[in-house]
């Protein structure tokens, strides 16, 4: 579907392929039918954004109720719609032991008695443990903040949705980056061939999310993460230094000083670009945050 | 005791001073005792290991066969003597899962129905891993060259005994280091406060060898490891840098990009001095072997 | 002028455009025409030296006769052809000191003396360093070795004529470059809007190659060198460091611990990518050859 | 002469040992000589410092105006006092260029002009750019306020006199050191056998201060400078990077990547202490200001 062919459709037919951009709120879609043409997709998402703004605060506090709990019920027995399944499992919420099952229960439970309403979030710009932060300081706010709060990430999520959806010139989303390159220092050149695994942390455990292997460029052919927002997080990049270095023939000691070697860091800005180098020797190695 | 007093003892004084330095080896210290006085404590060393080269073949067999399996029967019973206890304890061998029990239990099983007497090694020397691949190792050799490794490991078990048993001037044994130090190369200058942990890695697995603060020199009051072998193992550093910069009143990212720093290395000469630094922003570091 | 023009023109205008390629040489020119049309400027420079591969011997020499003296008599008289004329100058042979000038007339005569013919040398690719030592070792060669070796330079020396001259679709000479960065580890961010310079050494002496300064990225908005051989020299970066910490608001000592930042690296390989980064707080910095 | 001796002396004979501790002014010394004894160097010179501080502003001046003028007419005619000499000669202004001589005579007019007496500034703790930064600066103060200044570095002034003049168990002066190590990287090792030269830098000259070769540990057999303030300037560190390299059998391109690679940093505070390392392979280095 493209923005061009949107633009010449019937309303059904509108209705029909972005009814569902607002989780369960068709009346979205049918509001922003009225504003065609858009000259692109933020003016589209503009559109829709603006029939939410002039909708009567009962009527937001129903869009807000129209979203499921987070690793609620309903995600437990697979009643979720298929973007709101596809979100929650990019957090991880679809994998979460009994006890932090129950912990996303208890905060459900405490968000909705306090507000009435679901705990609303843009699941693809958070890992797990980033969630329970923001649910844990939005259960701070008054109501009125709260719905403001709740809007903001439903305006989040719809850009991710949109742009997904819909083929147009210019991305609507900014999306962010994760990368990498090695470079062998002792050997004054890029290092082809190092085994490079990301792993995203939560607590005590690691989550692989990708391997990769170094070019000739000492990059990996495409960035960790790219074309999506990089979820606030902890992670660490695992390098496999010693394999690398014996395959270039060079002597290690036994065991190596250097083996597999973590970079630990988190990533606050899920727009943001992040590239996090290996500048390394059989001894010494050195990292930074670049772009 | 003091070597001046052992110079000065009777013959069963000294016996009953020295008669266990080597395992359930008496006969050692009685031949030691006839070249009295001696100079240092690496003449009283000297003096035993001669007496062992000196013995026929099978009485070092026998000398060899006086030592206990590796977590073995009698570690399990508590029937080891003190010295073999505190051993086998500083390599980790008496907090064995029951699977690293049962792989210890086969390799002794093979070691002995191949030699004919049990795998003898200077524990203090290694961690569990390194262990490990020494057994693997050493089954490969032929039955000579296993005599002559087992009376290496002798050796060095007896002199780090002889050390610690006995005052001299001049200590017996070179002993390793493990140091550390954090340069705040934002500010210019040591970062002091930072609170530092020492694990020793085995497998997937941890065990917490240390912890330290650093002082306002950047360094720890004393070495992270001194005064003994570093054994050889793998090694993690964890700083605690989020908290350092947080406590100077820097602003961080929210998580801040950096956190606990984990610097992962290894050890492979048990009597050299590994001296690891961290060079730390709350945007880059970098570390290195130094001396 | 484009290769498409010059494979449907006639011989005289063929050689009109390409007689001068090889110095006062028009002959090649001519026989190189008969080899149209060519699929390339590789093609048209391969049939080019065909032709001085297929001459004898004595014509090769004229060849390397037709060159003149690096700054020479003629040189100096500016009687050199525009090629030569900007050739000699991209080495600084231009700008001689007295005493340079003797080095090299002493140089020119030896060289003359022993092969019967100039020094030929594709000064683009290298400095005025790099130049003496070439002269001073191949005086050690032999008479057969030398000519070969003129020849090579000649082949140098003509690639890069042609591609300037001739418009194609793929570019013939490949080129070196050298570029920079500068990443600001304090702030964890692309450091902009740093003054920089490139200064190419010459004994105690430097010569401006360029300036540039950073944009949002860190990066130069042009490589320093490009589009061209990297000659083989001796070069310093230097970063006005201080005036950029300054401007950021950040504290500096009083005189900053680091105000122009110089690093100093040598290139060898005039076709190679020499990327030179800084990473720098006001308190430290590091560099490496990138890529 | 020690300070024992000195509590136990005569009058006369305390007096012809200090007289000459301030500048000409003999009083000082026979004031203070009616405080003995005095426990430690510092208490000896409170109680020179207080003789001052209870005198006249009139006497306060006089004892500015007994102090030669920096770089003056009786600098160049060999009329200074030995310590005066010494002094002004640490600064480097007995080598002075003609502008240089110029701009000192200018400023000392100047300067005399507005308060009536010579500029004095404790020359030991301050390069020649540094000497003339404060002399412009201090133009700017009020009568009272240069009065204060000039008594301030007075105080320095003699408080490294004596420090120098009388032996004590505990040094007056707190000094400075700047010192160095070089790591290999590459190696995981002291780099050692490196050559190295100290140079103050004054405008795009350099003044050679000292050369040292490091030792085994990588490092100086003595700091590069102790025992002395490290006077406020600007300097470069050079290492002959690549004859070490080459030493250790290491092939290097052709030039070398790094031959002498130069830091270049600038002290400003005397009394601190400056460790300026090199972390470095053929292909890379850092520095850092460490401690």
């Amino acid at each position: 579907m493209n923005l061009d062919h949107l633009n010449h459709s019937t309303k059904d037919a509108f209705v029909a392929a972005l009814g569902d951009i607002f989780e369960h709120s068709p009346w979205i879609a049918e509001a922003a039918f009225a504003k065609r043409p858009f000259a692109s997709l933020a003016a589209l998402h503009a559109a829709m954004l603006g029939a939410v703004h002039d909708a009567s605060v009962e009527r937001q506090i129903d869009l807000i109720k129209a979203h499921p709990d987070l690793a609620g019920k309903a995600a437990r027995a697979g009643a979720l719609t298929a973007d709101s399944t596809t979100e929650q499992g990019s957090a991880g919420l679809d994998r979460l032991s009994e006890a932090a099952f129950a912990a996303f229960h208890r905060l459900n439970d405490a968000y909705r008695g306090r507000f009435g309403f679901p705990f609303v979030i843009c699941a693809r710009r958070h890992g797990k443990e980033s969630i329970l932060r923001q649910f844990e300081q939005r259960l701070g706010n008054d109501h009125e903040e709260e719905v403001e709060a709740a809007l903001v990430e439903i305006a989040d999520i719809t850009a991710l949705r949109l742009d997904q959806r819909v083929e147009a010139p210019e991305r609507l989303a900014v999306h962010g980056r994760l990368s990498t390159h090695v470079l062998d220092t002792q050997a004054g050149q890029p290092a082809a061939g190092v085994a490079i695994e990301l792993y995203e942390l939560d607590g005590d455990a690691a989550r692989l999310v990708t391997r990769a292997v170094t070019n000739a460029d000492g990059r990996t052919d495409r960035p960790l993460i790219a074309g999506r927002p990089v979820p606030i997080a902890r992670y660490e990049l695992r390098f496999q230094v010693a394999a690398y270095f014996a395959g270039r023939g060079v002597e290690l000691a036994d065991p190596p000083f250097l083996d597999v070697v973590p970079l630990r860091f988190a990533v606050a800005e899920p727009e943001g670009h992040y590239h996090v180098p290996l500048l390394v020797t059989p001894w010494s190695y050195s990292t930074y945050r670049g772009s």
